[in-house]
């Protein structure tokens, strides 16, 4: 069976994004910090088609991300664009190429055509809920997993449907005191969870967690 | 120099208690599940004069809790008592031994004679705020470190004023989903973190950060 599943960076503080986001600044202030460990490994640069960068423990997690994914699901923010054209014009923020390189499902209140992009990436918009966009995915993923690339709303929503199997958190040694917090409504003491794997690495620890089904 | 730390547990979605807390019930709706980990510790039993438990990685942390501390901090609520008699007759949760067996500086509005118990604990009754507790202990504890023993909130007040060195967080795989929350008001992005150390055990990591002083 394939897993639903999302790795997201919080700081100490629990937060995915920083205070006064905007269009200019999606992460908020101090936002950007969340990423460092990321942005300076050879394994994030090659998968967005970079050279050089550095290697430590955080590297195998990054790899693992896509690993034995199928298919990807994304909130509206996370896709972008704004509340105009975005619906005709906007393509994303990752140019013409995604890091993709398999279908993205968009979870939207906007209808629009599906939009193919180089490599592989095609973007699918999902006008009719959380629930829809996850048959879709598992659909075209087959066996493989569905990873929810973001941001924490969409996330959030899959938690309190009780519809995640694993949870990847990257916690990052920071305060951000306020913005967008990941674990909001994300589940009370009747949802079990169980610890699967600690990997500590410099400036981060990436905590990975299994998400006991009260089916099971 | 000695530092100000402390130890707490808190759930994945940050919670250091859940909801409904009461004088029945101190640690909300789901929240004794915070300190599973930590009561079924031979470590744990032994501190409180029990005998019996088992060992794992977590038996070092709660013997290091209490390792090099030469004065502890708490507050009110933790000393307990209710609002009514309790500055006359309240000793404490726990008994006439209590388990620090050194000076316990309690951060309270209400005026009161220190208080010695068996086994070297003495109550103290701060009225003067936080700084004053921190400064008496100090004193008292010489070269060795200050604990903050808890609650969140007098955690929270140490941690706003940038008064404390070191956090240890021991991270539960539980959601709360709501109560009382550690890092609320914490601090912000200008306050620099580092770190230190992470313990992988059955059931909770621990974590270890360095506070990063902006005069250092």
């Amino acid at each position: 069976m394939n897993k639903l599943r999302f790795s997201i960076s919080t700081s100490l503080d629990g937060y995915v994004a920083g205070p006064n986001q905007s269009l200019e600044n999606p992460l908020g202030v101090g936002g950007e910090q969340l990423h460092e460990w990321a942005i300076k490994l050879a394994a994030w640069r090659k998968a967005h088609d970079k050279s050089g960068g550095e290697a430590n423990p955080s590297s195998a997690i990054v790899e693992e991300m896509f690993q034995n994914v199928g298919a990807v699901i994304m909130g509206r923010h996370m896709f972008g664009g704004g509340t105009g054209a975005w619906h005709t014009d906007w393509k994303g923020w990752w140019g013409d190429d995604p890091p993709y390189h398999m279908p993205v499902f968009v979870v939207t209140h906007h209808p629009r055509e599906p939009l193919p992009m180089k490599g592989g990436t095609t973007f699918h918009f999902v006008t009719d809920g959380i629930q829809s966009a996850l048959q879709k995915a598992r659909r075209v993923a087959g066996d493989k997993d569905v990873l929810i690339g973001g941001g924490a709303n969409v996330v959030q929503q899959y938690l309190a449907a009780d519809l995640v199997d694993e949870i990847n958190v990257s916690l990052v040694p920071i305060f951000l005191g306020s913005g967008a917090r990941l674990f909001d409504n994300a589940g009370g003491p009747e949802q079990r969870l169980e610890q699967v794997r600690v990997v500590q690495a410099p400036g981060v620890t990436h905590l990975r967690y299994r998400v006991v089904k009260n089916s099971a």
